[in-house]
C-alpha cells in the first residue's frame, strides 16, 4: 500500500500486464474462474449507484453532441439492464470451462502418447462501439475461457466503460486473480486503437464487433490475426415445391422477429413457376405488419404494394422493416444471386425437394445453410452454446456462432519415456 | 479449339478462375480427386524430359547469379527426386478425404437437426522460396482437400515451377476437373505477391512456407487471414531428477538426426543442480559428431570445449550442428528463459519428477510440449496426419503439426421441417 501517488499507466504497460495477468489465467481452476464472474455479477447490482451516473454523463454528453437516438438507446444503461447484465455473467459462470477439453488424441505405435487439448488464446483484444453491455460481456467470456481481456470501446461510452471496468477489475481481484485481466485502453484513443491492432506478441487475437465499417478497418490494418464477426445480408430462397404456409411463416419470423440484428433475411429470392402462388400472401403478410417491400420487376407485377428494387438494395443489409424480393428462373439463378450479393452469413432455402435441397446445403458457401428453418436460429444460444461471443463470417478457426471454445486455441501435449526418432 | 492466339491471363483473371476452378472442387468426390492426383503422380515420372530441362535452366541461372549452393541443391530436381515426389501425390491420394467429415452436431429442442461439417476453404494462395518440390506437394494438398492453390514460388525455380504446374494442369484436366485448379503467379513477379496479399474475396487463406523474413513480411502485408508455419526456437530442459542415458539420447536426437529442420534443438537448458552430473556426458556426446557447443559461464566451467555464448544466441534458429547451453537454477528460470527465447514450436522437458512435468507441460505457451521425448516428433507424419502441410507456431484456426484437416475450413448444416424462432 504505497503512499506515492501512481504514474498512469502507459499503453506498453497495459499490455504487458494483460500478459501477465493471462499466464495466470491459463492455469487458473473453473472454481476460481467461477468465484471471480460471481463476484462481478454481485458487483454490478451493488454498483448501480457508480455505474449509473457515469452513464448518465455519457448519455449526457451523445445528446449535447447530437448523437442520435438509436444510439443513446444503445449507450444507455438503467437498473433492469443491469440486471439482464449480471444475470448474463452468472450465465457464463454456469457453462462448462473449455479449458484442458481434449479435443483428440491417441498413442503412437512408437508409445508416445498425443493429445491435442484446449488452451486460452492468452491475450485478446476488443474493439467496438458505444455498447456498454459488451464490456461486461466480453470480460466475462474472456475470463470463462481464461482469457486477459485489452477493451477499446466507443468513444460516446467511455465514462461507463471506465467505472464498469473499475468494478470488474475489483471484482477479480476479490477472489485472488488477477486485476489487470480485464483493462481498458479507451483513454489512450484512436492512436491506442492503432497499437492494439499492432501489437504481436502481446495480443493474441483481436475481435471487432461493430458496424462493416469498424470491421473493415481492423482487417485492413491490424497485424494481429482478427477474427470477424460481420454483416448479414442473408437469403432465404422459395423454391418451386415450398409449402406456402410454411414459406409464410419462415420469411416473416426471419424478417420480423427481430430485424436489426444480423441473421435477420434481408433478400427474399422466389423460382419463377411458384412466384404467383407463393408472393401474395407472404408479401401481403409481410406487409401487414409494417415491412416494406423492395421488389423486381416480376414480383411488381404480382404484387403491386412494393417500392422498386435498386442495384444498391440486393448488397443492404437493412436492418429495418424493409426486405428485397427477387424472382429468379432456377436454383441456379438463385445460387448465382447468393453468390454475387450475400456476405456468407447465413442462407435458407424452403423446398420439399429432396435433390434442390441437398444441391443448395452443398453450393452455397456461407457459414450457416439452412433447409426449411428460419435464419434467425443462426445463434449461439440457439445452437446450445449457452453464450454468444459473436458470428463469424470468415473461414479461419471459427464459421458461423461462436461459443467459449472458439476463444481458445489448442496445445499438443506429448508424454514420452525416453522416445528418440529413428 | 479456337485458332486465335489467347491473349496472356491477367492476375486478376487468375483469380477469378481459381474461384470458378474452386466452386467445382468443393463438391467434387474423393473419387474424381484421387484420379486427378493418380494422374499428376503418373505425368511427374512421365515429364521428366520437360522438368529436367527448365530445372537446368533454372540452376545454370542459380550457379550464374552466384546463388549458394545450398540453395542450388534445394532447386536440383532428378528422376530420383521425381520419384519421390511422385510418391508423396500417391500418398496424399491414400489419405482420407477430410470434405464432408462431421465435426460435430446436435438435434435441438425444436427438433432442427444440425451439424457442423468440414468444407474446403475455397482458394488457398501459398508464398513459397526456390523448392519444387513445395510446388506440387502443396497443390497435391489443395486439390485432395478440394482447395484451388494459387501459388508464387521464389524466382530462381520460376522455370521448373511453370512446367510443373503445367504438367498439373494437364493431369488435372485429363480426368475431367477444371485446369486451372493450381495455377502460378511467378510471371507477376513482386507485383504479383503483393496483389495476392491483399486479393480479399479472392483467396481465401494464404500460407507463406519459408524463412522468418518471408512470413513476417506476409503477415505484416496481408489483409487475407495468414497460416504463419513458423520458425523453431526449441528447447530442452534437463530437470534435477533426469536420467542421464535419456537426457544424452534425447538431445543428440533432437539436434543431430536432422539439424536443419524446425523441429530441431537449439537450445538445452539444465537445472544448475544435475549440471555436473549431466552435462559432461550429454555435451561430449554432442562433441563426438561434431556439435559446437555455444555455453554460459556455468557451462564453460564444467565442460570446457566450448565457446561462449553471446545474446544473440539465445534467440537463434541455428539449423546446424550447433547448440546453446544453460544452467539454470529451477524449473521457474528455465520457463522464464523459454517464454523470452522461445518462437513457440515445441519445448520438452526431461524429467522423473511428475509434479514438475505437469507443471512444464501447462506453464509453457508452446505449440507442443512434451515429457521425455525427442523434440524430433512435432511432425505431421509423425503424428500420424500422412501428409505435412507445415507447423502453425500462431494460435488462430491450426497449431502445431497440420494436416488436411486443417486445410479446410468448416460450415454448418440446418435441417428444419419448418420451424421459426419465438
Amino acid at each position: 500500500m504505497s503512499q506515492t501517488a501512481l504514474a498512469p499507466l502507459t499503453l506498453q504497460n497495459k499490455l504487458e500486464s494483460a500478459r501477465a495477468a493471462a499466464r495466470v489465467l491459463a492455469t487458473a481452476t473453473a472454481g476460481q474462474k467461477n468465484a471471480a464472474l460471481t463476484a462481478i455479477a454481485g458487483a454490478i447490482l451493488a454498483s448501480a449507484g457508480r455505474i449509473l451516473p457515469a452513464n448518465e454523463a455519457d448519455i449526457t454528453r451523445a445528446r449535447e453532441g447530437g448523437l442520435s437516438a438509436g444510439i443513446q438507446d444503445r449507450l444507455r444503461l438503467d437498473r433492469s439492464r443491469l440486471e439482464s447484465l449480471a444475470a448474463a455473467v452468472l450465465q457464463v459462470a454456469s457453462l462448462v470451462d473449455p479449458v484442458g477439453q481434449a479435443v483428440r488424441g491417441s498413442t503412437l505405435p512408437n508409445g508416445i502418447k498425443i493429445s491435442q487439448v484446449r488452451v486460452p488464446f492468452g491475450v485478446v483484444g476488443v474493439i467496438y462501439e458505444a455498447r456498454p453491455n459488451v464490456t461486461i460481456d466480453i470480460a466475462a467470456l474472456a475470463l470463462k475461457s481464461g482469457n486477459a481481456a485489452v477493451l477499446r470501446g466507443g468513444s460516446a461510452a467511455q465514462s461507463t466503460n471506465q467505472v464498469l471496468v473499475e468494478i470488474v477489475q475489483e471484482a477479480i481481484s476479490s477472489v485472488g486473480l488477477p486485476a489487470l485481466s480485464v483493462q481498458t485502453i479507451d483513454e489512450f484513443g484512436r492512436e491506442g486503437a492503432q497499437q492494439l491492432m499492432r501489437a504481436r506478441g502481446f495480443v493474441d487475437v483481436l475481435i471487432p464487433r461493430g458496424s462493416a465499417e469498424l470491421i473493415n478497418t481492423v482487417v485492413a490494418e491490424s497485424t494481429v490475426p482478427v477474427i470477424e464477426t460481420g454483416a448479414g445480408v442473408v437469403h432465404v430462397y422459395l423454391d418451386e415445391s415450398a409449402d406456402l404456409d410454411m414459406a409464410a411463416d419462415i420469411v416473416v419470423n426471419a424478417k420480423v422477429q427481430r430485424p436489426s440484428v444480423c441473421n435477420a433475411v434481408e433478400t427474399v429470392l422466389v423460382n419463377a413457376s411458384a412466384a404467383q402462388r407463393l408472393l401474395p400472401t407472404v408479401l401481403q403478410r409481410l406487409r401487414n405488419v409494417g415491412v416494406t417491400i423492395h421488389g423486381d420487376e416480376a414480383t411488381l407485377a404480382i404484387f403491386a404494394d412494393a417500392v422498386p428494387a435498386t442495384e444498391d438494395d440486393w448488397g443492404t443489409e437493412y436492418m429495418s422493416l424493409d426486405v428485397s424480393v427477387r424472382v429468379v428462373e432456377d436454383l441456379d439463378e438463385a445460387i448465382a444471386h447468393i453468390r454475387r450479393y450475400s456476405t456468407h452469413h447465413t442462407e435458407s432455402i424452403i423446398t420439399n425437394d429432396l435433390g434442390r435441397a441437398e444441391r443448395f446445403l452443398a453450393e452455397v458457401d456461407s457459414a450457416v445453410v439452412m433447409v426449411n428453418a428460419s435464419t434467425r436460429f443462426t445463434d449461439g444460444g440457439e445452437f446450445g452454446f449457452g453464450a454468444e461471443v459473436g458470428i463469424s463470417t470468415q473461414k479461419l478457426h471459427a464459421r458461423g456462432p461462436m461459443g467459449l471454445g472458439e476463444l481458445t486455441s489448442t496445445k499438443w501435449v506429448v508424454r514420452g519415456t525416453g522416445q528418440v526418432r529413428s
